[in-house]
């Protein structure tokens, strides 16, 4: 076994703390690599803090991670030592069902295993994630990394960026819409490179006026306060695609009125509690809400290709490993522009 | 101005009785044409009742409306006195805005004029329906009607058909689609014919195990009974789309989660209450959820010929005009298949 350092919540109530424990040794398709940097994602602090159900103590949090290869197994083929490398959400799935077979591993039939927080599909042991000096992964759920890149600001592109890039693709957002974007925060910032970037015309919508500026230099072409409702008035029956990355609770139906006829919400985002959809909200200009989960693996390959292509990152604040509750807190507060990630040679 | 006679409500709370008034002389686009049958739909009976806000009194209902051609006015092209014709839930929209020009006249910006209930564009005049003799309408919203079929049985597509023939179509269902259709009633019933038509597996889902005979022989492949939950739990990831045809309360989350990946539950119908859908219902799958109204001209048209060509029409049992009072209970309590349609030769 391969001793390992990292940082776990060892209970729901109490802080990340550091923690040893033991990588597996290699199977002969994994890949060892030596992570340098971690993003800081909203689910790393509901799972460590057990608010989704059942968490695993101690639980090892991260899923934004990059790193260069130390070691590899005897199959190997994709992967070298030497090589930058990335591991996003997802660590195992089935290969089998019809969704792995079309590259839609985050939606294994028979349960994708996650990278942390998960039962290991061969020996059954609970996944621990990037927040750790190394990690252990199957070649197959293992990116290629661009050295064009900083790689800070790639690491949060493994989560929030397959999160956003995957539903605009899907919806085929692109040149002639026109998409509003709902909460500028990790996953919202990324929504608004992405949907420019594919060429569509992007309005941050946001209750707060200090967003205005950051939204436009990420992008946005319009900006619109949502507590003003001259400002809502005017976009009624505008938006082609809204993407709602809010996870606080929040009405619906004034962002569905703003859609115009065959208008799409896409949800990434997880408020608490179920949204309230009047019928007729949907059937009044053929409107649809549907929601979207990270992406698979050729998907999540394709989006950092896109991003090393067109030199697209997260914007970012690195923080040193023992800072982490802190960051917690100052990202329940929204106090973050717009990802945390953790430097690992801090640990 | 032409005499007419009719049935209409003259508050929210008294029978539906006989009303005569006077239809508009022929302006020259104008179609005079005298009903044969109209078909009674869920919806003239909430608006008769002032149960969907704004009625205006006295309210002739009815918009599956079939008869001939009696007059024609001095510029009308589409039509000759002699021939069949239908009106629809529409009589005029803005005809210039966006939707009018793609002819998705049933989300006209500026706001359609609805059959009843509605102000004509031209005098202001409340419109009244088909629970009468005739029906004067500019020739843009009347529809070419087949002699090749009961005219009984085609009065239920304008509503009931295109309603269901419009979500189908947007939707692209077809060959190798699995497709679940929720309540057998008006709208359920063409929903069923109309899937398996276009080819794809149709199941219908109900509460009561005396649908089933009807359902198969309506056209649907398979029956699941919703109250058992063994026969759920094996529809889970199971359809490509659900066709909620339901205006009473109901669970839409039983539903969703017998969608697979990239599924979509396409609302045609209008509980009271609003849908309460978790997020993660959505975001799971990739789910969708989405809503439909009638359809436009060239789509109910196109929907007509189709009827017309594959020998497609509603299951009905045909009333006298003085029976709809009688004919609203029943509609009340489900207890009709699957549409009642008025012989206006009874009036």
């Amino acid at each position: 076994m391969i001793a390992t350092k990292g940082y776990a919540a060892q209970s729901a109530t109490e802080p990340l703390s550091p923690f040893n424990f033991e990588r597996r040794e290699l199977r002969p398709h994994d890949i060892q690599i030596e992570i340098m940097y971690c993003g800081v994602c909203h689910s790393d602090l509901h799972t460590a803090r057990g608010e989704w159900g059942a968490t695993i103590y101690p639980c090892v949090p991260g899923h934004e991670i990059v790193g260069r290869i130390t070691n590899v197994g005897n199959h190997v083929t994709k992967f070298k030592v030497g090589e930058l490398a990335g591991v996003g959400c997802l660590v195992d799935s089935c290969r089998e069902c019809t969704n792995c077979m079309q590259g839609l591993e985050q939606f294994c039939l028979n349960g994708a295993t996650f990278t942390y927080n998960s039962p290991d599909k061969v020996d059954n042991i609970n996944t621990y994630g990037g927040y750790s000096n190394q990690i252990v992964t199957d070649e197959s759920f293992v990116l290629h990394i661009s050295d064009r890149l900083p790689l800070e600001g790639v690491a949060p592109l493994l989560c929030a960026g397959i999160t956003t890039y995957s539903p605009l693709r899907y919806w085929k957002v692109g040149n002639g819409h026109k998409v509003a974007v709902l909460g500028l925060g990790g996953l919202g910032h990324m929504a608004v490179k992405f949907a420019a970037s594919f060429g569509a015309e992007v309005t941050m919508l946001s209750t707060s006026p200090s967003k205005e500026a950051d939204a436009r230099r990420l992008g946005a072409h319009h900006f619109a306060l949502t507590k003003d409702p001259e400002q809502v008035k005017k976009l009624s029956n505008y938006f082609d695609f809204i993407i709602d990355t809010v996870s606080a609770p929040h009405d619906y139906n004034m962002y569905l009125h703003m859609l115009r006829t065959n208008g799409v919400m896409i949800c990434v985002g997880a408020p608490p509690a179920p949204a309230q959809i009047p019928a007729f909200n949907l059937i009044g200009n053929r409107r649809s809400i549907g929601g979207s989960l990270i992406g698979g693996l050729p998907e999540t390959q394709e989006m950092l290709d896109y991003c090393a292509e067109h030199g697209i990152t997260s914007d970012v604040e690195v923080i040193k490993m023992d800072y982490i509750n802190e960051a917690y807190e100052r990202m329940l507060k929204g106090d973050v522009r717009y990802r945390f990630v953790i430097d690992m040679a801090t640990l």
